[in-house]
């Protein structure tokens, strides 16, 4: 459709229609087939005007969409069609590995696949919005949806949330009907909720949210995102739902974003409890004065935007904001095919494209995990070894992790499964996964544990445990799973620990009494044939952290991104008073950002500069060698950082720039270079701009954050 | 000397000599008798150089004053006077409870006669200026400076500010001899330093900035504190000893500043530590820029700064800060008497002041206590009483905490004698304070404990675990001491937990085992009389929390002006799953804000508003009774909180207002009236102003923030 015929249709609608489109609703509404019961009769909702809503979230098939669409197109007077949402986060029905996992790959290319093919199946489904990718900046792993993020890194965050758009949205959403729009969130600060408690207060400064909060969100609207979800948390004291400033200087101005915006669950009526609207009117207002296009479940605009409206005449405003959810309808093809998605595949198209998932995800699956530690080579498994797999986690199917609400957990590989497939002499011991561990259970496992060459203890969180609401204040291992892996470290020294979970964890009780520990996330639906995969040596682990793990929870909120500060802690000062550190703990992490190992052994040797100094117009090559120094083939991520020695404000210690992903062969050596330009140099300035200034900086190549082993000095001058 | 005067001092001045003013230096620097050694050397100072300086810091006894004096002013040219300050924060050598057991009182009276009799005592040791009070907003136990602070209330601490500062300067600096010119500090935003790890990076929202860390110093401003020492922190990523918006704009802008600013310990070349100066001139430019008339023991301004000044043409900028040096010290009545306060009292004064000073503290130190929980009336005890006194502190002179320097604590009175006064049968088993408890001491605890009807188990930190530079990643009790409480309230039910601490601690591990826990901090040098006072019932407790007590490390920051969020808990959706909560651990305190009981049972009954609504120029009067429903005579703490329901910037749930303290003889009953006017309601608005709008409060009023005896509903209208 033309965008003469767009406007023609805006012409033709009411009032009442008009603020119908910014409405959306659950399929709910929809069930009774019209009859004014439930969740309508609640809202005082007529027939008429649930006919002349805009969209419609969290639909579960198919069928559902179907119907709902089809009634909508025979009882609604202007038959726009509805635009259906969901939230696709990792996966529709096909689960692959939770964000943050996907984030150990530091590949935008892997979540780009992951993102096309998770479109390929919900668009069948007949989803048209994903409510992902999630750009939020974090730095608290009390914070359970940190399970969604990208982690701690804003560039690298930047480029994965590029990496999901790509892949969902593809290069023509109306001809390319597998591929879904993608709505960027939380839009902005929510991973900065206070005390990493869900929902709580956000607090800080714009130097902060330029520099750390935006660049995802810019790089998802340069990728040319079509929606954007505000989120719960306030700013500068006002909740970004009602913050003009927010939504309209920053997200509208600074970033250009012309797509539609989104409120988050409710969260216009929830203005009420943040208690700067006093009642549902004024929430309405205050959203739409802000820029919120669309209120997500909550009946404050349909029920209080047309009198705003004509009190306020605000209707251009509404008629834009109606234009855009049109447009986006158009970009969908939806008013030529209301059905986009539906009938695209057969009955054989849709197997391929299951099998075409399930090999996607065991083959991403295999490169999210990320070993921490493995001191005596424990790992990779020998084929035909006495092996006991142990724990809550042996034998459990709860490894979809949260948000994956279609995900069939039943037909979930579990670990068990996995290794059972394997040539080993395996013993299983399962515990209920969530429930506390019993003395009679740990007796149990030590004498398994005696029996055998080898323990795996497969342990961690239930998908309940990480994820939206579901803060922690304490980030230990719960349910004595701790006093597992310490009671059979005790009696086998030959442990390998096995961690399924959603955010970092404070594996200080357990590090030191274990010499081997691989951290699988929640690793997805083919989870656990990748791990025995991995386990056997079969494939090798190459992930490395995109968030760093504490050494308790009261260094919290933690990244690798922390600034020099006037005093701070090297190895010459650590035992001094007047420095910046704890007295009872390390400032550091202990598995730092970027840190992640490999049977291969892996060296980055300087191949040298091809400057010392450079100008605006200017590049800078790094040439190094990555050698494998083993008789393993394996993949890793070289890493460059770099750090301003003078900056007009503070930055921090060491900041990722570039990486790259290298895969070599038994004893294989290959040459790689990273090109240096002053764009890599910039920073927020107190205007708020980006900038750099003429100056000294050191750039670390290495394989984690704390790897140092290439550093080179060089000067930029202007 | 008349403001003439002081110009033409002004212009006989040479550059050297005007930078020279500008510089602090610690008495060392003149140790040698004008020597060049050891830290002259070190900064490649001149015996000239040395004698233009404005300033000392932390001289310890009054010979050396005058030493330094005599020495200066006979060679140095101009023969301006030094100032010599110091850290005079809870009492120069006798010593106070510490400031956060001072807050415990929220009385502005009782800071007020500690800063005055602290400087009658300090003036006497020649201190002309002290670095007190400190007025930073705090929320976070981890930092250990909380200690020093007034508790994380702003009106609270604003209050108490403003007493310190009178009671340090009075009515007049020249006249009043026995007074001290006061600092206050750290301006601004040093107590959010991330992770509670101490000089760590601060980040917060301007609203933030001017609602909750401002107010202290603007209180400081209006009662006419003579110097503002700014903080090691960063705000808006730039510290602020180089940041001009926080000086420039705020402090002398905003908040009319007019006195001396001064840097921190350092501060000036530790922004190169902060990497935004790449040495010491950039350094020295970018505080002196920012507008720092004072460099701290740091050779940045003695080395550069001329040059600087005559390089930039910022003549006027230097005058302006030498004179404002130099009006201090005219002030200070240094002109006319160079030897203030040195020569005041005869030994028969000094004698009487020790004495006076004695009976403060002493008196004082009965107020600071906090009575956490008395479940069973284990206190007071009684005559005659079979009590057994156990633990670390039991005996231990350790009972000054941080910042009290020339205080002796070899004259403290411990626990122990201050008991031994006392008509008890009393045993006393010491341990070691600052040693891990071992089993055997224990063992020795429980023996002790099953033979006697009363166990006090005296406990906590030891003053090098709080104050500055002594931030903790964890804030349980330490060394075993939570394992002592449980064991010995395993054999004895009759235990009552006594507590010296500097920081709110994680008590949540013994706050089941026993019946009683009684606050004490550091308090002070009559620390064990006073103690011995309240556990005999000859004093009643009558102190109330400044600072929450978290239920465990991982709710930190926490503060009980939580604003609502979107998602609000409350007891009736405790368990629903998408609130602002923790799955581990509840939102609220363990302790909150304002809490402490006493052995009188008071009560508030309401006796009737005066209006339910009124104007801007109106009030609206709030009657109560306070009554003693118990034989005991005793004090409390009457605390009125505002909600505004509906604001434009989210506000907390509550907010303290006003306080009124009462005393009341055994069942007897006071009328009391709070008075609440628009003055009340205002709050930081978006573009930083204080105002409030028409709309609906609750007022609330009880014996800590969370009790609701009295509410009231009130409306607004301008």
């Amino acid at each position: 459709m033309r965008t003469n015929e767009l406007k023609q249709i805006l012409t033709e609608m009411t009032l009442s229609e008009k603020v119908g489109q910014l409405v959306q609703l659950t399929p709910d509404f929809f069930l009774a087939g019209g009859e004014i019961t439930g969740p309508m009769q609640e809202w005082q909702m007529s027939k008429e005007q649930l006919f002349q809503i805009g969209s419609v979230l969290g639909t579960h098939t198919s069928e559902q969409v179907m119907q709902i669409q089809e009634t909508y197109l025979e009882k609604s007077r202007l038959k726009i069609p509805l635009v259906f949402m969901a939230d696709v986060i990792h996966g529709y029905e096909s689960i692959y590995p939770i964000p943050l996992a996907l984030a150990s790959t530091f590949s935008p290319e892997i979540v780009e696949e992951v993102a096309q093919l998770s479109a390929k199946e919900a668009t069948q489904a007949g989803v048209h919005v994903t409510f992902s990718p999630m750009g939020d900046h974090v730095m608290d792993a009390r914070w359970g949806r940190v399970l969604e993020s990208n982690g701690e890194d804003p560039t690298l965050s930047a480029a994965l949330t590029r990496g999901y758009v790509r892949g969902y949205q593809g290069g023509n959403l109306s001809t390319e009907k597998n591929r879904l729009a993608a709505c960027v969130k939380h839009f902005v600060g929510y991973g900065a909720a206070q005390g990493g408690r869900d929902y709580n207060t956000v607090d800080l400064s714009h130097v902060n949210l330029y520099q750390n909060y935006l660049p995802a969100f810019q790089a998802a609207i340069e990728e040319g995102v079509e929606l954007v979800m505000t989120s719960f948390n306030t700013m500068d004291g006002i909740p970004v739902t009602g913050n003009k400033e927010m939504v309209q200087k920053i997200l509208r101005g600074d970033l250009n974003f012309e797509g539609v915006v989104i409120s988050d669950w409710a969260a216009v009526v929830e203005l009420i409890a943040h208690r700067i609207a006093k009642d549902k009117k004024e929430a309405a207002s205050l959203a739409f004065s802000a820029g919120i296009d669309m209120d997500m479940m909550s009946d404050s605009y349909q029920t209080h935007l047309a009198e705003i409206v004509l009190d306020t005449n605000q209707q251009v405003a509404l008629d834009n904001a109606v234009f855009r959810i049109l447009t986006l309808k158009n970009k969908l093809g939806l008013f030529e095919d209301p059905y986009r998605g539906l009938r695209e595949l057969d009955d054989n198209q849709l197997a391929a494209t299951k099998k075409q998932l399930a090999e996607s995800i065991l083959t991403i699956s295999e490169k999210t995990p990320v070993l921490l530690k493995n001191d005596n080579q424990i790992l990779p498994l020998k084929v035909g070894q006495k092996v006991a797999l142990i724990g809550p986690k042996a034998s459990s199917q709860d490894i979809l992790g949260a948000w994956s609400w279609i995900g069939e957990s039943e037909k979930a590989i579990s670990l068990a499964s996995g290794l059972q497939e394997k040539s080993l002499e395996l013993s299983v011991l399962p515990m209920e996964d969530g429930q506390v561990i019993t003395d009679e259970a740990i007796n149990q496992a030590l004498i398994l544990a005696k029996e055998n060459e080898v323990v795996i203890l497969a342990i961690g969180e239930t998908s309940e445990e990480s994820g939206e609401a579901a803060s922690l204040a304490q980030i230990s291992l719960s349910r004595n799973q701790d006093k597992l892996v310490q009671a059979v470290a005790q009696v086998n020294p030959n442990v390998a620990v096995v961690l399924f979970n959603g955010r970092p964890l404070d594996l200080s009780n357990i590090v030191e009494e274990v010499p081997t520990i691989l951290e699988v996330w929640f690793p997805g639906s083919q989870g656990g044939r990748s791990i025995a995969n991995l386990l056997m040596g079969e494939v090798n682990p190459e992930g490395k952290l995109p968030m760093s793990f504490p050494r308790s929870v009261g260094q919290l909120p933690l990244s690798y991104l922390s600034l020099s500060t006037g005093r701070p802690m090297h190895e010459g000062n650590k035992d001094q008073k007047y420095i910046s550190r704890y007295m009872d703990e390390g400032n550091d992490a202990l598995f730092p950002f970027g840190h992640g190992l490999s049977y291969s052994q892996f060296e980055c040797v300087d191949q040298g500069i091809s400057h010392q100094a450079f100008r605006e117009d200017e590049t800078i090559e790094i040439r190094l060698a990555v050698k494998n120094n083993s008789q393993i083939a394996g993949g890793t991520t070289v890493q460059l950082y770099i750090e301003d020695l003078v900056t007009k404000v503070a930055r921090p210690v060491k900041e990722l720039k570039q990486w790259q992903k290298v895969y070599l062969e038994a004893f294989e050596e290959k040459e790689i270079c990273f090109t240096i330009s002053a764009e890599d140099l910039f920073y927020v300035h107190h205007d708020l701009s980006r900038s750099v200034e003429t100056g000294e900086f050191n750039l670390y190549i290495g394989l984690s954050s704390q790897d140092e082993s290439i550093k080179h000095q060089v000067a930029y001058t202007m």
